[in-house]
């Protein structure tokens, strides 16, 4: 496969892109991550979310262990081209750690942040082995 | 006003944290981009879009130059507290510099990042004096 439009993309001095996934549908954003080339090409060719995780220093199969992958419908990029953006089909319906639709669960309300969204699953279910 | 809730985000080393704007009622994501904590105050206060310009290193108050303003309807912040989600209402429903509703106009389609919406006003017509 021909590996230009990877090349197109603007990359961090540390190889990264910003990364917004929005859920097909709903229009909902779900998540921000980071992706470095191979989680990018791995995610384009294999259909399902894979970002770099800057914590762990690691490729990050999202859903991996919860279960919750994240398939590609469209894979969109900005006009400065160094964002990227993922319309993706959220399996299970949960994409935040703690067991939310979203990570964006809480919403600034009189100078508070205040919880938006109830939690779908208990995360001690959703990680357990 | 207590600034409390600008102490719980997680700024960069540079102080600013990434944000995600969001059409309100379409939900589409238009633009992606920095603020520091006071346009992020400024924002809030004044209840339109002021973002940190890394290119010029300034403040930069969307609209100012095009009128293509971006009212503040909320201000969500994930799970990690290090990004936020503006749901906004874009003025003239252009947010893109190229004359384009969203920022993210490039589709990719086997292989090839493909140009997925019209222009609506040419750049010259928005950004004359």
């Amino acid at each position: 496969m021909s590996e230009t439009w990877l090349d197109e993309i603007r990359w961090t001095d540390d190889g990264l892109v910003p990364v917004i996934a929005q859920q097909t549908g709903s229009g909902k954003v779900v998540m921000f991550a980071w992706m470095n080339r191979e989680s990018l090409a791995l995610s384009y060719t294999g259909g399902y979310a894979v970002y770099w995780s800057r914590s762990r220093n690691k490729l990050w199969r999202k859903g991996e262990e919860s279960g919750n992958r994240q398939k590609i419908v469209s894979i969109s990029i900005d006009c400065d081209e160094d964002v990227l953006l993922l319309e993706i089909e959220q399996e299970g319906g949960i994409s935040c750690h703690t067991g939310r639709e979203s990570c964006f669960y809480r919403t600034l309300q009189d100078g508070v942040w205040q919880k938006n969204s109830p939690v779908l699953k208990d995360p001690a279910e959703i990680y357990k082995k």
